[in-house]
């Protein structure tokens, strides 16, 4: 099971009722911070939510949207007495830009670790946790920018009968459905592949804001459990505008989610222009109906299907 | 009349119903705003007041909760088309601070000037406007940090009968008025102070945040139409604690107030623990009658009284 939590669902600048788009992400007691733009730390407050266990921070990119909140939560995270290490990733120039903006947060009870993503795609697991991976991928926006992709796997269902037909004894059994391999008393080696049935469907989940549609998104979400997408533009006629910021409608943000067969789509990241977004639901329905408007806060847990 | 409005009261964090403490003063067009913490561009939009026309950013010193705002609120600024310049005063280090946090905001359609502090005290007036002075004024905290005091003074009353007996024609009043120096067409010279009565009592308004109490804002405060001073701390017990962390009690704050003889004190910058500062105002107003637990947003308009 993955808990998600859309923090906000603003672009450019927060607004009384919208702050800024940011996904918090939380699996098995790992916490994913995609994104922490000015005030991120209070819509995590109004949802109940504390900064003092995020895992992992993730930056789209350096625009001041995405990350100027940083220095706020780690002080609050400090605050919280936190003292495990950090761990952020986001495009070239990450540790440059975090330094930077330290300059009001210079001293923190805990380390930061980096991860620079320096390949148009580059996935990782957590420490300690190999069937739960992250993967950045390269977008389109105006400077350097980044989607995330998580997946959790599911391996297949351990088989008895083939772990008695091998002889394994029970003891080992736990650890080999944990994924180790083993050694036994009498020195033979056990490993997963001999117990366990076909890997069964993960969870997956994609996030894409500041983009123009990229047929790296519609990979990266291909059978998505849920594709959080940016809609900069809900108004028929800002198609141009769109193309121009290098952002998207919601209709092409629903396109793509057509086009990559995902099972759910929320838009986010509005223009501040843009009062209602459920104004436009109807016309994008007819492209993706499982498209939704999000509002702030707005969750959901993503539960295995099989 | 001075237009005050104290945009939050928090300290330390901003939390969902309390953005950190930040101070806009509206004077005759000019528009001057103390600290700018994360989410005071919210609480501006929150009370319908634009960031556009700030002319000047005061701050108090560069710990966090009062600057982390600061890229997103000149973003916004630009956004909005301003190209007029903006100053900025704060203790020294400004230039670095501001910055290395425009590492996320570096492209701006307007200039920025500043004004480091680099004595105990010092007064200065906006461009063009000599009856309105800020004086920054050095307080007691961790690092060096400074209270403002914002005086408008108001000039004596036009003296007709004088203005006559020196024989100064009519066409010259006006400017004389507004404390301009006059040479005739004549070659004579005429000063505001031979048509100007007694300069009579103006506007004070003194602002303190993270600060233990000092001589120098007693002294500052002195007669001020409005205090607004930190108070971190309402509950007794946590006298202590102020003096390790060098801010104030509520009753520290309010035993200033009565010493300086003000017209009213409104206490602000709460600690993230002092859920109801209300709980305790029975006891400060034993100290000094008119002080005020202020909420988010609360303003005032600072009238001349003669």
């Amino acid at each position: 099971m993955i808990d998600v939590c859309l923090l906000g669902t603003g672009g450019m600048m927060p607004l009384p009722n919208r702050f800024l788009t940011s996904l918090l992400v939380r699996y098995n007691g790992r916490c994913v911070l995609i994104d922490c733009g000015e005030g991120t730390q209070i819509a995590m407050k109004k949802k109940g939510l504390s900064a003092k266990p995020i895992d992992v921070i993730c930056f789209t990119h350096y625009h001041a949207d995405h990350i100027s909140g940083l220095p706020g939560m780690l002080l609050t995270m400090g605050n919280a007495e936190r003292t495990e290490p950090l761990l952020m990733v986001g495009p070239r120039g990450l540790e440059k830009v975090v330094g930077s903006l330290r300059i009001i947060a210079p001293e923190l009870p805990f380390e930061i670790r980096f991860k620079e993503i320096t390949t148009d795609e580059m996935s990782f697991s957590l420490e300690g946790d190999s069937q739960f991976t992250i993967t950045a991928f390269k977008v389109n926006h105006n400077i350097t920018c980044f989607g995330y992709t998580m997946n959790l796997r599911r391996q297949g269902k351990f088989d008895v009968e083939a772990a008695e037909a091998h002889g394994i004894e029970r003891k080992y059994w736990n650890s080999l459905q944990k994924g180790e391999v083993i050694v036994s008393d009498d020195g033979r080696t056990f490993t997963p592949d001999m117990v366990l049935g076909q890997e069964r469907k993960g969870i997956r989940l994609t996030y894409v804001t500041d983009s123009r549609p990229t047929d790296s998104i519609v990979a990266n979400a291909r059978g998505a459990d849920l594709f959080i997408c940016e809609g900069m533009y809900g108004e028929p006629d800002k198609a141009q505008k769109a193309r121009e910021n290098k952002h998207m409608t919601f209709y092409e943000a629903a396109r793509m989610a057509r086009d990559a067969g995902v099972k759910e789509m929320w838009l986010t990241h509005y223009s501040p222009s843009l009062v209602n977004p459920m104004e436009y639901m109807d016309e994008v329905k007819k492209i993706f109906p499982s498209s939704v408007a999000a509002k702030d806060g707005r969750s959901t847990e993503l539960l295995f299907t099989q």
